[in-house]
């Protein structure tokens, strides 16, 4: 079957996206996607329901921090390669690390809802991208997210 | 089989006990456990083999900021309860939930490695309970965590 090349994620190369939130070559993982929406970046999920928090009905912190942490990297890199004028290959997909991860809980998330993470490009700055991330669902902005994106060296 | 009752999450009342990081009714999750030691509290994890990050020898930053969160949260908890001069069981252990969680990213943690949490209580300050956890791999910080925990309003 051919690679549909589409979203973000898709354009990582193959060595890099062994990644359990978003790499599309593992298997075990959420393999999320993320694509531009005019000057932001959106990702939609329906998380698995075993990915609950304490009490049954929302859900674990954790995977909301991973969330905004996997589209945050998405969104560095397919800014990156904006700003330099380029378009998406596995050839010139810069790698993102995160240096820094802060998020604000807002209302609890939902178990079984869409979630829907919307990304801005708050700064670039050399290898430094820094994002920010709402984490949305059923019209509720239940996480704010903002991420310090570093772009690896060996890309330059 | 009868309960130990040991880790702070084992004293988590039930309806509280589904977290897919550190609820030991959650069957597809993590079930980290988490204990004083000294003024400290300390946690250790070997990661599932399959939580990579973008490349596969290390470990995804989303499940670095779970572990963070969660141990954060037990640490809060049993850190309150140490306050009030109470001893942890099911029926008197607080619940707290994530207001804030800040990670910064020091090293790559290696996959395969044993994870040490260890946490430390930076303020009590009401139902508002500040923790750092450092996340250690092999000797080294691999990353250093903040979050400000908030005890759930029922239990007061």
């Amino acid at each position: 079957m051919e690679d549909k090349l589409e979203a973000f994620q898709d354009f990582y190369p193959d060595d890099y996206s062994h990644c359990y939130g978003c790499g599309r070559l593992n298997e075990h993982g959420m393999q999320i996607k993320s694509y531009w929406d005019g000057e932001e970046s959106v990702c939609r999920i329906h998380p698995r329901d075993y990915y609950t928090g304490g009490m049954k009905h929302i859900v674990y912190g954790g995977l909301i921090a991973s969330l905004i942490d996997c589209h945050a990297a998405g969104t560095a890199a397919a800014a990156k390669i904006k700003e330099l004028g380029q378009e998406m290959t596995r050839e010139t997909m810069p790698r993102f690390v995160t240096a820094n991860l802060n998020v604000n809980f807002k209302a609890p998330t939902p178990i079984g809802a869409e979630i829907e993470l919307r990304g801005k490009v708050l700064e670039i700055k050399g290898r430094k991208v820094t994002i920010g991330v709402d984490l949305i669902a059923e019209g509720v902005v239940c996480a704010e997210g903002q991420a310090l994106m570093i772009q690896v060296k060996e890309t330059l």
